[in-house]
């Protein structure tokens, strides 16, 4: 690596610079205080654990995300988070244990072995808001709400909600009796939309009295009014009507909330099959196929650590938001102090910052307000410092 | 591990819960916002990146701190930052490259294979300001005066400030002719506060001239009045005594600011010693040995990435100041708002939520204002959501 390379950064880690590190401050605190509001508490996971608290429970394809390094303490490996969600798990059942509903969020870097996605970074900073304690669908919709008025906070536009609920093809194949291995196919299929392989593996698997619902699945997306279809399709399917059931009150709750909202169901999205347990979401923006948060339900994740509790959420990648939404220039309001030693003009910087001014003190004879980017400066006028706007050129 | 012991961290891992958390956020809030008054701007370095580029120009304790990682796209070594300001250097150098004076502010998660020290964590929340591209005196009095200010913002008291100038050694080891090991081990006597060692290797290696000098080094400590003192003995050392100048004008500086400020002059502290070429500093708070907060002047950092740059700048551990500064019980003041699916209710729910308070939503019949910790409620009157106080228990 030559001289002239040593400031090039890894694939998909990105540093933040000025403009958009202010940016990325704002939505932070917009977005920890509005969670403080419904009355989420901040917790502050650790960005390290041992892979064994890290990686219980959770799926494969975290493992593989996750950078492992020696704990030169103990000689046992321990993994950097790649993902909060589970962290907060392990909290709900040991560190900060809340009989009934327990609200908790977060912000911080999780980093990836790879990027998730062609579009992902590699050191998102992951945002995100947990409801655990609480298996009714009231909490799912809270859980939807915050996600949505949180987009709606920070400035995002043109979103709309992609709404699932794993329990549908759960109930599928427990009644057409899949093993582990064909489970597995299918859902590769599915998650990766291939129609063609799917088709296939329903021909090979599926009994005839299945066939239908299972070739109906892979369909069942569009408006809500799927939903609908989809009671009618597997209506004597055992388990699906319960999911299917919800996912109808919830999606009505959602429209009586947001009627504006475009709702898009896909009753065959199986994103965190792993871990999820019943509704999935994900929020997008029209014109960029990745989802900007994204969360459901995950009822077990708990129990690896002894307290099985009913869970929600949602996260969000906040370097996604900051580039979505744009940066404004840094504003130019700024105080000039020029160079003197005097107790006084210290006296009279230190007011204004005290007042949420900014105040940039010269450094040297040479410093100005203009080499400084102030517009404003500190003038002394009989013995008082006073703040003097700066004309702009030609405008006198 | 068993199932009981998955919920444990590595020693020096911390994860930060609720009062702590909230009372961590504020202080992170409180210190940004002091650093943009005093025009820093917030940059965000990654959290991983090339050994080349984290580990050039460093010290070799860093390069001991540093976990390593494979980059699976490369197949290079990446490292996790263990120190944010050489990240700094490199973002000044190339990323946001600024003519004349450069403030920059940062606050990260930066983590250690091993603690610094006893009391350290492995994982501290860096938050700290470096200003580039001004060598003289002035930037030096700035940080110093951020620092201070910070510290007091966050409410630590007794502080006292810890002040020294590696130009002073330097001068001395150029002035016998000392070599890189005899260096070395110098340093390492100094650092260790090794009297006897030291004495030793003065008797060893320092030729007549100047035994006096360097036998004297060691005990040019304690109040402001010992830069007098060396620049007595230091007279005829060339380099010495600009390098004492200079801090006696400093040290006069900041008595001036800050009265009431206890100061230690340590004329043998060579913390940093590999990469600090001027004035060092730490802050101590009464009672607690380990420093709160540290900085310097780090003239060549840069010049690895090809811009050699004069720069000062402190950083500290918000985790350690949190520790420190205690939390505060977490405030009670939250409304409740009743299980009702009414669009009125969500709507005044949020209007309530808009002005900034904490509005904790129902989620079963079981919630009330009791179980979920809220000390007044919305009820329905004629119609109209209104808060209700809820009054203590025997206080009607």
């Amino acid at each position: 690596m030559s001289q002239a390379d040593r400031w090039l950064l890894p694939d998909g880690i990105e540093e933040l610079l000025p403009p958009q590190a202010i940016a990325l401050e704002t939505q932070r605190r917009i977005l920890l205080d509005q969670f403080h509001q419904w009355g989420y508490e901040l917790i502050m996971p650790p960005q390290v654990e041992f892979l064994e608290s890290l990686l219980t429970g959770v799926g494969h394809d975290l493992e593989l995300q996750t950078f492992k390094v020696t704990d030169q303490l103990t000689g046992r490996m321990m993994g950097v988070s790649a993902d909060i969600t589970p962290q907060v798990a392990r909290i709900d059942a040991h560190s900060w244990p809340v009989n009934g509903a327990s609200r908790l969020c977060y912000c911080g870097t999780v980093l990836h072995t790879r990027a998730a996605s062609l579009l992902s970074s590699r050191s998102p900073l992951q945002i995100g808001a947990e409801l655990y304690g609480e298996a009714g669908s009231n909490a799912d919709f809270e859980i939807i709400s915050l996600m949505l008025q949180s987009v709606q906070a920070v400035g995002l536009k043109q979103v709309y909600l992609d709404l699932g609920h794993v329990g549908v093809y759960r109930a599928l194949v427990a009644a057409a009796g899949l093993n582990h291995e064909q489970q597995r196919q299918f859902s590769e299929a599915l998650l990766g939309k291939d129609v063609t392989a799917y088709a296939e593996l329903v021909n090979k698997h599926i009994s005839a009295s299945y066939q239908a619902a299972f070739a109906a699945l892979i369909t069942l997306n569009g408006e809500p009014a799927v939903i609908a279809r989809a009671a009618e399709i597997f209506r004597d399917i055992p388990g699906a009507m319960a999911a299917l059931q919800d996912l109808q009150a919830l999606t009505a709750r959602i429209i009586a909330r947001y009627p504006s909202l475009e709702i898009y169901v896909d009753l065959a999205e199986l994103r965190g099959y792993d871990y999820h347990t019943g509704v999935v979401f994900a929020a997008y923006v029209a014109g960029h196929g990745q989802a900007i948060a994204k969360g459901g339900r995950y009822d077990q994740t708990g129990s690896v650590f002894g307290r099985a509790r009913p869970a929600t959420g949602f996260s969000a990648d906040l370097k996604q938001w900051v580039a979505l939404t744009g940066v404004t220039s840094l504003t130019a309001d700024a105080i000039f102090a020029p160079l003197d030693p005097s107790e006084q003009l210290w006296q009279a910087v230190q007011k204004l910052r005290g007042e949420g001014k900014r105040v940039i003190s010269a450094l040297s004879s040479t410093d100005s307000a203009q080499t400084c980017n102030c517009n404003a400066q500190l003038v002394n006028v009989n013995g008082q410092w006073v703040v003097e706007s700066i004309s702009l050129k030609g405008s006198a």
